[in-house]
């Protein structure tokens, strides 16, 4: 890190300063500049507590160089991670393969998922979404089926191969969840949910973790690291869109995220267009964007019956427009020297 | 709810909209305008889920009208919430007198937390701050003491008399948090971990639930009203900042979702400024700020050593600094007729 | 617009409100709910104050039903436009084929301009973008060449025949960028400046109108019509990204904004994705994600010595990289069936 | 300024830099860490493009130090600058006294004007604002008298020794404007508006300078040295709200704006909380929040009929709860050693 000292901060406080460093086991070097002294911190400081150098007298503001996190970082391994869904069909996410996982926002009965089931997987997808344990932003809303909506879940798999992907809100679900799930999914209200981070982090199953609604990169990137430093290396980082000021969407989807994303880290990236802009006519032409940004995997809300969905209806798409949105993005996945 | 439909959209499309309106056990008003058509919702369409009939053809878009909470409303309750804050001082929060709850931001040793907690005392705190479980965002972080940590906090509560408001951070910690606290803190990370909230409702110690970072005050009502609608109504609001695309703070303090939050809900409001700015140098002026705003509470980080500080120095003042905080907002507290 | 009214307002309050709305022409509905009253007003409301029904007693909010343009909007014009580039080229943005418009970010010299043309040509390019005349944050930057810049432009255009698009930032540069322009840019800064909207409006030349940095849809699709309704309706509308609290780019690329002002308006769009993420390392993947979500056009810059630009440097890209870029966005458009 | 290089990047490329570096004309201090190398640059870079640097190869980012303004930082005057506000009344923004500006938010008629600026100035008022020209979102809606306008404002002035506080929105206006008004005002939509910024430099009026909806301070301050290196350095920075995620407010009113502009500055802040909430039911809290966070000056909207106003009657408060607001801020001002 960078201290940057105030103009005119006499030689006592740089003193001061380098002492604060040397004892953090750090060491430091003094540039004296036209009009500021600057000290710059050498060694690891990535797991130092910068904001105690801010404290110090004299200091204007300390400017971290190393980023904080490193088993989720490119820098310490270089090679792409590839993370296997489960499920018969055995997809992958991070290979050459776009992946679609596809399914209702909430599990609602075992008819409307077993539906829904097969029709996404006929049209291509390889995972099952559908939420058992609903993260509700009112307490009067239905909150999910528990239990039953896992067996549901389990039984779709049964039926069609596919990978069950479903979320795990709150530590004494892990278990439960992890009994049927294939992929664990972290939602984003519970990104920092550090607790929860730490549990699906000594599991067995790969993660699924939606960034916080205004989570920055680092911070995603942070999240990803409480499940790692567990053990659990086989994570996916799902961009779901941010809060922004924008209005006609739920959240602004952020695509710039995939490759910078890629840039800084070797975990795949997931796209999910539906909490991404929260309206279904936006769902296809996001997809697409997203293939061609070089999104690893795609996650989609499709409901059979959206005006009668008990969440969600308004995000979600119809069986029928999944299968045109596969077909537009096989083209996509194509142009980009990859299937889907 | 009022549900616009698109210009031109045929008779049926209406006439589906109004069956599905009578299907939600609601009553239907329909307008024909000049441009377009609006079907009036009447009846108590709170915990409908509006997104169903966004769904539907020929719909543009429903607008809410009814506030989707209910026991935080003011329309529900008149007057206002003042919530006791325990401890021997017997304090409360949301009467004439302004409530002022201080200490560091993680409990570090005995020392330092009963050197704190006498200072902050002395210059007039009725509550005592401070982290036993730490919501870390970086996991090679310090995470707190946890017991130790609690115990520390209580041994602070018997020399001193001040109520012990400490975070919990999960579900499983409930139990332990409630036998030494007298105020159970929400963080701003888990206001939409709906099982603490759930959880904390369950007990019978006041809650202070702070704002996450990027809440509406909807949100931030309805989190609120998960915590009241299991049976616990003490609950105490506080906004720590949110976020935006402001770089010379850590969070902006929205001072005017005091005066909101006392319009729309009967529940006490607090103020953070520690986390609301992320500045030391900033804290005293938005004290006085929140004071004058016609905040309930304050709760402030203070460290006797923040260059040492373990967490958060760079936002935490010290003794000295913090004495002349009260001092400056009891002037204020006065000028609106309250004290501290 | 629909006037919502506190909970028990009396009577005199509503009628009060339906007064007011007659004295604006328009006519009343009133609808008298389980907990609230609310008017629905009839009529062309458009062009009214609804802020001045906000004031009366009694009432809770306003809601407005109808978008409050009318040229721009696709309710009143349902054909697509399409806009003449200019240029010997003759190409068109709106069209089948995605138009690329690319450039250094400043005219900096003729060799430079030049040398640039030639290549962005070469490889595909219809529009040469340049700066004449610089919106610049620091009084002391480089503030482009002026009438010299456009010069360079026009020579530039006759050797190449790429239309020239330049921007003009203030009201009395408007006959002087007329002249050498084929298409006047309004840059993000001036999208809210009426008094420049009007005077472009007054041209005969295409305007591409960038977003401003915190623009919500609405407004950008009004500062259109300002344009539009001085009759000048070659209007494209760019978008260049939006200030967020994300802090790896300079903006955050709302790609999602193309198919949602494809649904609400005629216009062409355009995509920036240069100053769109700032970092010439996403331009790339932005560019394909831009064509997938079905942009118009892409407006691009290009720098043949990035390191010594004298302006925006770290956004632009090499001549080389636009190359491919441009193969890699062929591959792209032939899969939504269109072409560059 | 700092450049940091990636990991592992070759000496080469570090070479390269200090190439870039010395062409500059400043100096390099290279500091090799353990896991990358860091090239401080010594010197004054406050107006050198560090993008460039961005650009090199091996450059993984560029961290500024230094503040890129110059005369309205407090690091090169110390001493506050005391603004003098004109009319008979020769008040001063920047002392003890804080200074209220109000008025209506559009001049209307004569008898409206001089009515609200009687009231105003019996209740404590030392300028009177409101505007000849308005920036609308809208082409449709009422754009001001122009120059009748200004004319009722300098009647209003002749009556009441008010000084006239009033907006210029273009250059063609500058010399118009400045014939009437005691101080120029530039709107938050034209804070970048550098021409016009140029413009009101070269005037020896005061300049109201309005934060722009999404500016960061440092852009703020930039807006201000462009008027300042003209010559005039009589500037008022204007706090009036901010974008962001937040529906209850139309703007966000970011006071902590106020003790770090005077923390960076030297020059005085003026709170608009009518424009910095939307809402006139916030607007009395938030004068007192302001004037007790520091304040030098408000500025307040006030109307003597709200429901017929013809801009922004739901931000205007009427003239007894100005009146009524005036007494509440004389008492906070006495609470931090103020008056009014």
């Amino acid at each position: 890190m960078i201290v940057v000292m105030k103009p005119g901060s006499p030689q006592e406080q740089v003193e001061h300063v380098i002492q604060l460093v040397r004892e953090m086991g750090l060491k430091d070097h003094v540039i004296v500049g036209q009009e500021r002294t600057v000290v710059a911190v050498v060694g690891d400081d990535r797991f130092k507590d910068r904001s105690v150098l801010e404290s110090a007298p004299g200091v204007d503001k300390v400017v971290p160089i190393l980023a904080p996190y490193k088993m989720a970082s490119r820098e310490v391994q270089k090679e792409r991670t590839v993370v296997p869904l489960g499920g018969r069909i055995k997809a992958k996410v991070g290979g050459t393969t776009v992946a679609v996982i596809a399914g209702p926002c909430s599990v609602e009965n075992k008819s409307q998922v077993l539906e829904i089931a097969h029709a996404v997987k006929e049209a291509g997808a390889v995972g099952l979404r559908g939420g058992a344990f609903k993260p509700r932003t009112n307490p009067y809303s239905f909150q999910g089926l528990a239990e039953k909506g896992l067996e549901l879940l389990a039984l779709a798999r049964e039926e069609t191969g596919l990978a069950v992907v479903t979320e795990v809100m709150s530590i004494d679900q892990v278990g439960l969840v992890n009994r049927y799930a294939d992929v664990l999914q972290v939602g984003a209200r519970n990104m920092q949910n550090f607790n929860l981070l730490n549990a699906v982090g000594e599991q067995a199953k790969p993660v699924l973790l939606k960034r916080g609604m205004s989570a920055t990169l680092e911070e995603f990137l942070l999240a990803a690291e409480y499940i790692m430093s567990k053990g659990n290396t086989q994570v996916m980082l799902c961009e779901r869109g941010i809060r922004t000021y924008e209005d006609y969407v739920r959240n602004t989807l952020a695509l710039a995220a995939v490759p910078e994303l890629h840039r800084v880290s070797h975990l795949p990236v997931v796209i999910d267009p539906s909490q991404g802009t929260g309206k279904s006519y936006l769902v296809d032409s996001m997809c697409r964007a997203a293939v061609a940004a070089g999104a690893d995997a795609l996650i989609v809300e499709v409901h059979n019956d959206p005006e009668h969905a008990l969440t969600d209806g308004a995000q979600s798409i119809t069986p029928k427009q999944f299968s045109e949105m596969m077909n537009s993005i096989r083209r996509i996945a194509a142009a980009v020297d990859r299937n889907v």
